[in-house]
């Protein structure tokens, strides 16, 4: 196989030139197999969609994490679900001040794989504030005790095991679980091809009858159809102004996000702003 | 044919599935085609580069006028060098204010082409206040003793007939043309992949070298190369910041472009600061 392909609509198709198939496993919950390409170095894909590559995974990664941390002073304790293969509790880490990471991810051999294959992506699950938890994200939500500053659902698209992820009873026992400042942030599509922008209206009228707030902030993905992929921000007191300390900021040295980023993730253009209305 | 395919770099490719070609022709300076796709139209490709398609041309045209047309206030008379799809034109149209658009396109037959297959987007260029000139940009910078406010360079890749337009000795005579206060702004290629970063980089160098600020602004375009874009910015005097009549702007009902839009087109990921140091 020379070509991985990945249709991004029925007439659309983005293709990445491979150098081999580095590992792959039905697991009991879909199928994984990680490449090795030129462009991109190693990725990850489950059910044949991409899901992460070493190139861009620091983009997603820490836009996903570093915006809601620096919407809310000193988040304590967070709960990720989904995110098998380690950036986001990767970024998370990078902040001193957190207590604790629970990560809830069903599929225990996606975490394997990358802990294997893809150790600059995961090699910081083992640290001693992460609690890795192999079971339904649905479920742990719906049963937890426990409450959590900030949640980040990490998930796939909104097909195949990470369906779930995206119904009212999820975000309902999220906002439950949360303190009494929480925040929520979620992978939210896009809104340029016709699938997705679909989805992302779906995804952010169910935030909106939840949660106080709830708006999308963007950025550029090169391997997500576009490249133009939007994640949510539900919230139930923050706005989602900067409030970051700026000194620790530049001690992370971030390839990314700053605080000017931060807020232009959020300036939404006219058409993105009117499927959202 | 099925799809129209372009390669991003060598190992990365991009591909459209294609209903027909429309038109085709072998001008004195390139091969221009125009196919019609499902997804995204009609599109017109130069020397099987894809330069712009009816869905998302909307995102590079407003973003290369109403940024500068919202630097500088007045905009009187523009040069455009290039932008034979009429795109750039179109928008420039929509303030009354303005006085006079210069527009030095090199191949004629791309003007004539779009005229009658992407009306669209060309559909201004017969507006009285547009002259068209159809010549060499590089020799009518170094000879014309008209001046203007706003140069916009809407020009292909630095390859083939629009290399020219990346060099030093038409950044200078753009220079000496522009008005006291005047703004240049041009394609400038995207900061992700290697080949088109190593552009950016050049084009921003020169850039510098002659005007005393120059910089870069990004959008979102889904079918150029990563779907990153920047356009440059080099001014004599003006800050880049927003000083637009937002009344004004409101009834322009734009799709993409916005006050914050214009804002966060500025702010630039780490890592493309850090290339452009």
């Amino acid at each position: 196989m020379k070509w991985f392909t990945e249709y991004w609509t029925d007439n659309v198709k983005f293709s990445i030139r491979i150098k081999k198939l580095v590992y792959t496993k039905e697991t009991k919950f879909q199928k994984l197999e990680i490449y090795d390409s030129y462009e991109f170095g190693r990725f990850l894909t489950l059910d044949g969609y991409m899901m992460v590559n070493e190139k861009d995974e620091f983009i997603y990664h820490e836009m996903i994490v570093h915006v809601p941390m620096n919407v809310k002073p000193n988040v304590k304790n967070v709960l990720v679900i989904g995110g098998g293969d380690g950036g986001t509790v990767r970024e998370l880490l990078r902040y001193n001040d957190l207590e604790s990471i629970d990560m809830v991810e069903i599929d225990e051999e996606v975490v394997r794989a990358c802990q294997e294959f893809l150790p600059l992506i995961a090699h910081k699950l083992n640290d001693s504030k992460v609690n890795l938890i192999f079971a339904d994200g649905i479920e742990y939500v719906a049963t937890t005790e426990k409450s959590y500053d900030l949640i980040i659902v990490d998930s796939t698209d909104p097909i195949g095991p990470g369906a779930s992820l995206y119904k009212n009873q999820f975000y309902k026992d999220c906002y439950r679980i949360l303190t009494e400042d929480g925040i929520l942030v979620n992978q939210h599509e896009s809104p340029y091809f016709d699938d997705t922008r679909s989805e992302m209206k779906k995804i952010n009228k169910k935030l909106r009858a939840i949660f106080p707030l709830a708006t999308v902030y963007q950025a550029f993905i090169p391997t997500y159809p576009s490249g133009h992929w939007l994640f949510g921000f539900a919230s139930k007191k923050f706005t989602p102004d900067y409030r970051g300390n700026t000194d620790l900021l530049a001690k992370l040295k971030l390839r990314y996000y700053n605080q000017e980023v931060h807020k232009g993730s959020f300036a939404l253009p006219n058409y993105v702003k009117e499927e959202l209305r």
